[in-house]
């Protein structure tokens, strides 16, 4: 829930092509629905059939946009972009859509993953002489575009795959055509919606619900399809896909309503809930969700187990991300800001607190001191996911390793620190086996990345030079 | 859940005297956990040993104040108030708390309630020369301890409450002491919390909760509570007091976590969604709550009737106060955007839909349509509290009686507009005799007013002549 | 020209009253006219037939006003306030007009002035058991009229003027009449205009002129004009007048476009300017003035002395209220933001160099200092007023007398301290006889005030406790 | 004085280089300085050792800068920019400095200047493969600059200086050096001054006063001066110069503080006004400037004819860039809103008005009818340049000719057009020969321009495909 207590997601990204109607109010409302996938700025490039016009600021899709220029943003095609900014000073370059101009071509691109040999990449561009405005990796795909671009539109894109390594889910478009990119391992999810004769590219399916349109499939792995005024052409890289989407997006990122290469958030976080009672039953009288990140899980853990499940944690809807935060000193007042104990329902009981996942740990250890303060007489914790042990660099903003306290105790250890009566991760082989993500990565639990990873590299290799 | 679809609580309040502490970053924190009280101002007002500072402003508690402004606000007693106001464009001038200074005094007052009597008073007062500078019915509370004051603090405010009638929770901040009154009926709550050496006064307990204090007790019917640093005195009216606290507190308005007289708002909620499943049960197959304000009567009907219990409707956490509005002819997404349907979870199945109560219906239509567009076979509503079908004169902004659609239909007939396939209401007697609130009252629901109010009667006559 | 280096008049007030025409705008633009009068916020009331609809806040016109809430405040009559404000954290409730409603009356008050018995009233109405809720003694004003009430309007504003004691330039919008009030001093100025049907008043005349209105006649010392839809009604007090209008005007506030009580402002600081030069001519090449306000002075001692008058001095237009101060140690700079000298104009010349007044004199060391850095041979200071040495309680916002270098030093010593090879200032008499001011205050530079104001006096004591 | 009235300026440039200061505060006081060239948007580019640091906005540098962000901008070389934008949408993507990153170099550019053949230019680069991100022909110098780098910086820079053609006075920083480079025509100023260790480079020398520094000398045509810590270099190209300055720069854009090419502006002016007089001299009573455009050439035409000069036109300092128009049918309005007619002043006299020059002549015509309106007996119009015919195309936003009255009329159709008595411009003759301006572009009076410029180019090509 705390900042810096989550993962986070670094891109939402969706696209709009329509035969007949404007697109800028429902890229907004597809924004609105991808929120979650970032909060730090937020993007719209609209194609009016002579140019791109882009409108893109710092803070949320409801406070960069409003009526008036979402109405400048005339056109029947556009994409959209949020995201979660990893930096200070720049924010506001590094927004996306990127939109470039060359060759008498409009492109507009909007980038959800992150690529690992950007560095080398850039380094062998800037060797040839071009320049490069942002520190934002996405850049780079746009060079590689452009460079290739007199091959055709289609062959530049595939030539830029065969270059790029890492995690992409693209939006990208042009003056003719909308097209839609997943990486060769699927990491980050891409998915096509319909309505009438309007087709939508969305990170998630929940932004289509927003807007009646139907989820038609996912994007593959390693597939283009672009889409124009003849409908959807799929193109394939002639390589090998190897299917190993992000786990995290199942475990926490997404949202419960999407459903992602086929299968339902919702319903995944309700098994790991069920798979962990199984894994690690206890006798208690309630089951408490961290709101709102453990609320799936602990309902799964609920139904297995039999424990009624209760609001024992109360959350405040007023605290925006802007909140004066109490003095050093008085840290227990940060979290009951956000989260109060309900002393009636707690008082006397065991209590099982579930979460998706632990990442440094203070926060878990002041909510198990919230309950037992509220008085439950034993706080039990199950995580529906394994410890966080590695860092991520397929688009996830992780801590250091040092910071992560799964990478630093045992589960034994990380129990005593949080004050837990007990504590249980789910298994990996839980998450695989029984819950039937056979093919995704787990880098962050166990090291096996989907492409192998330098040592010492760090995604954000061009802010510090 | 939407705009126009809740009643509105008009306001909450907050004081604090310390002997030893600032108070200011207290009352920010207390007004921040009372925020579901009003959102449209909020206002601090600190004596700071030689003369009363405040600072008010519209939005947020978090819009208004920060570090700076509330380091400004030096001092060992003040109180806060938050606001939901109805009028348009004078409400910075109707914000609270109200200062004024007469006779070499400061005072500072915050109200949450409303006057039935205010105009024959307002007329009384300005027949004797008085001036009035807001429209909001709390200055003419301000004007009568002025013109009894000769006659000392309490028994001015002892008078004033002689002359005052309908519903008030006052904080009062005077050069010495800070002052809560509750009106002889008790309808708005107020409680006194201490930590260390500084006692609280606030709307509800869970604004101690959020700063470490604890609930004391609650201000009694008629009492008035003097604080200084002698402690705690208190004063009665020598009139009959009869406890008829409003019910729509423990259904809707306050938070779960507050105690408000003695009843956990929770659990009493859990016991209205369990007499529900009692007054109407149905067999089917998943309780699904309108979030948020339906979840702990969903899981008491849950918890009573077996069934379980499951997030059928997800709410987009982003969508604050402002976002842009659909055109007319779209109303649904307006609905999708805060909220969509778990398709996945709904279909196919016979769904009880719980809420606290219906005010307009057009919002529950939507939801009821929304669920079966999702693919639930049945919808059954299930409403935790009765009809509303009377205006309340004493706090609550209820729409024109026209509007109500309670008061236009009979049960069938909105189980009919709604859409759903069944339709149940909870008893008044059911919530007076099996839930314990044998002395509320129910006015909205049956037209039962503790105090007479007069036909024709508006509470915002003075904003339109 | 820098802050705290000229005295500040506090306030501009605008009126207006029409048969046909909707007025807010004109008040606006009247206020635009005005703002020279005060920067620190602005605010206009209109009644709407039925009731006072008010805007005031922080700012420029231009910052608290758009076409959006100018619309709001639709009628045919109202006034309108530009306020220079005194202190810090309640500004926003001292703005004006006062909004007040007594009596089914709405009352509206715009103020110009200050009272010098206000404390007295104040105590004495507060001793009646009355409220205030400003700091302002404009709100006394308010209590004094409601108070009379019954008597009827013009004898209540009557009887008010025989209990205040100051100077006061008031506008006051009552639900039928437009009203005027002039202390009988005439201290503040206040005059009358017309255009078609609609009646205005105004501060200083070039208010009218921007909305093509005709300047009909100053309201006199001690007059109250009433308009209504019969026309103007003037009423007097039977006291006798004794007119001793601020000389300031003419010297520094009011525009050089204005015409204050029959005489031009413009002519009257040419005659100043001119009268210099003849009690201190001097053998120069060049006359620099102070740009602006030494302009019309500088040009009235060129065509008397028959040296030349160049800009010696170029302002930088585009620095506003708020811009980055340079460190302390880096005084000059500060200067030099504003005001450039052009230094292959005044290189090697004797200047002359004008200015209206020296306050701390601060402000005028760097220009000498600037203009001999330059390259100037010689700077000799003519200075269009005398030395200011008291304190003024009659509208203006004096520094304390040991702030003042008039009063501090002789004429000799403030030489030496701004580096000047000569100095003089206008001699009272000079500014008497010579330029016809016979009946005017000159409370600031002789102490001979037009009422008797008691020692130890502040203003501002509702401020301070 | 009114918007579209005046020709615009599109930019003013600065930069800084020291050995032992950090540069960010004076960069921002030199802006100010230059804010008169752009007020759209202001930019600084700070090196701090690693990278540049950007922060730029839209607005004046006081709207921009805060000390806060200018103390981010931390570092001992760094330019600054201010813009006067010609287009809507995408403003803050074509704010400058423009910042790239190639072969680890940092590189950051600001340019005030027009490129001629800049469709050419972009359509080669987008033919190589090279993207835009933004519609200014500023970014063509970044990747022309960046294409030949292998060569080496200066190197570059000079096969860029040999490919581009129009007006350009560059600042660019690298991670070593601080560069200035002016065109081979020397059309755009730029100087250089220096104080203590430390060099600056601006558009005009008033921005040095401001900072203390001294004026060394002007970049001249064709010139890179390369500034590092072994001091200035400077570079020439091979080609032979033909200096053309821009005229407008002494007739209206520069402040007349600033000394350009040797020549004092102030003193220019005065002079074209004073050959005013000698070509067309009147017997008047009064020489009236228009505030402040025309005050230096009033003074000279003044002194010439011994006619006195006087402030019969008043203008309202409070007036920013933004401020309520009235509405079309009041046009009037809107002039008396920035200036009024001193009456007084110009009852029955015969005026001389005089202005630097007259684009479309709305205003020049309301201000004659102004001046009558205020009782002027006659109005003898004096513009102190030639009638302006043509477009310019070297950095000098014009209207389209058929807004130039110049273009659509004889002198006399303009005399009528404007209500004046009499007219008068300046002659070609006059500002070259008895000015002493040999070597300047007249381009916009006779059409004779630096650089041949193809038929039908607009300079804003970019941005309507």
């Amino acid at each position: 829930m705390g900042n810096g207590e989550k993962l986070k997601e670094e891109c939402g990204v969706f696209g709009a092509f329509s035969l007949s109607s404007l697109v800028a109010f429902n890229i907004y409302y597809g924004l609105q629905a991808l929120q979650h996938r970032g909060q730090e700025s937020a993007g719209i490039a609209v194609y009016d059939g002579e140019k791109v016009n882009c409108i893109k600021g710092l803070g949320l899709a409801t406070e960069v946009f409003n009526k008036g220029n979402l109405k400048v943003l005339e056109g029947k095609m556009g994409i959209g972009h949020v995201r979660y900014s990893t930096t200070g000073s720049n924010d506001i370059v590094n927004a996306q859509p990127l939109v470039a101009n060359f060759r008498k071509e409009y492109m507009a691109l909007a980038h959800n993953g992150n690529l690992i040999n950007a560095e080398e990449l850039r380094n062998q561009l800037e060797d040839e002489g071009r320049i490069f405005q942002t520190t934002s990796d996405s850049e780079i795909i746009l060079h590689l575009i452009a460079k290739n671009f007199q091959k055709g539109l289609i062959e530049a894109i595939q030539e830029t795959m065969r270059q790029i390594k890492g995690s992409y889910a693209l939006v990208i478009l042009t003056d003719h055509k909308l097209i839609g990119v997943r990486d060769v391992n699927s990491i980050r999810p891409l998915c096509i919606g319909k309505k009438g004769d309007t087709y939508f590219l969305a990170s998630e399916s929940c932004a289509f619900d927003v807007i009646g349109a139907k989820l038609i499939r996912d994007v593959e792995a390693g597939e283009i399809v672009a889409i124009d005024k003849n409908g959807i052409n799929s193109f394939r890289l002639e390589v090998e896909e190897k299917k190993m989407p992000c786990v995290f997006e199942y475990i926490y990122f997404a949202r419960p309503d999407s459903v992602i290469d086929g299968k339902s958030v919702y319903f995944t976080r309700l098994e790991m809930g069920k798979r962990l009672a199984i894994e690690s039953p206890i006798e208690a009288d309630l089951v408490v969700p961290v709101p709102d990140s453990g609320v799936a899980a602990a309902r799964g853990y609920s139904l297995q187990s039999g424990i009624p499940m209760g609001e024992g944690l109360i959350k405040n809807k007023y605290i925006g991300r802007t909140f004066i935060a109490p003095d050093q000193k008085d840290r227990e007042t940060g979290v009951k800001i956000k989260l109060n104990v309900l002393k009636e329902l707690v008082k006397s009981k065991k209590i099982v607190l579930i979460d998706d996942s632990i990442v440094r740990g203070t926060t878990m250890k002041r909510l198990v001191n919230l309950l037992k303060s509220g008085g439950a007489k034993e706080v039990h914790v199950r995580i529906s996911s394994p410890p966080v042990k590695y860092s991520c660099y397929f688009g996830i903003d992780t801590p250091t390793k040092k910071e992560l306290i799964g990478a630093r105790m045992s589960v034994e250890e990380i129990r005593k620190a949080i004050g837990a009566d007990s504590l249980h991760f789910l298994s990996i082989e839980g998450l695989k086996k029984n819950i039937g993500l056979e093919s995704i990565c787990t880098g962050c639990f166990d090291g096996n990345y989907p492409l192998e990873v330098s040592k010492g590299k760090s995604k954000y290799l061009f802010e510090k030079k």
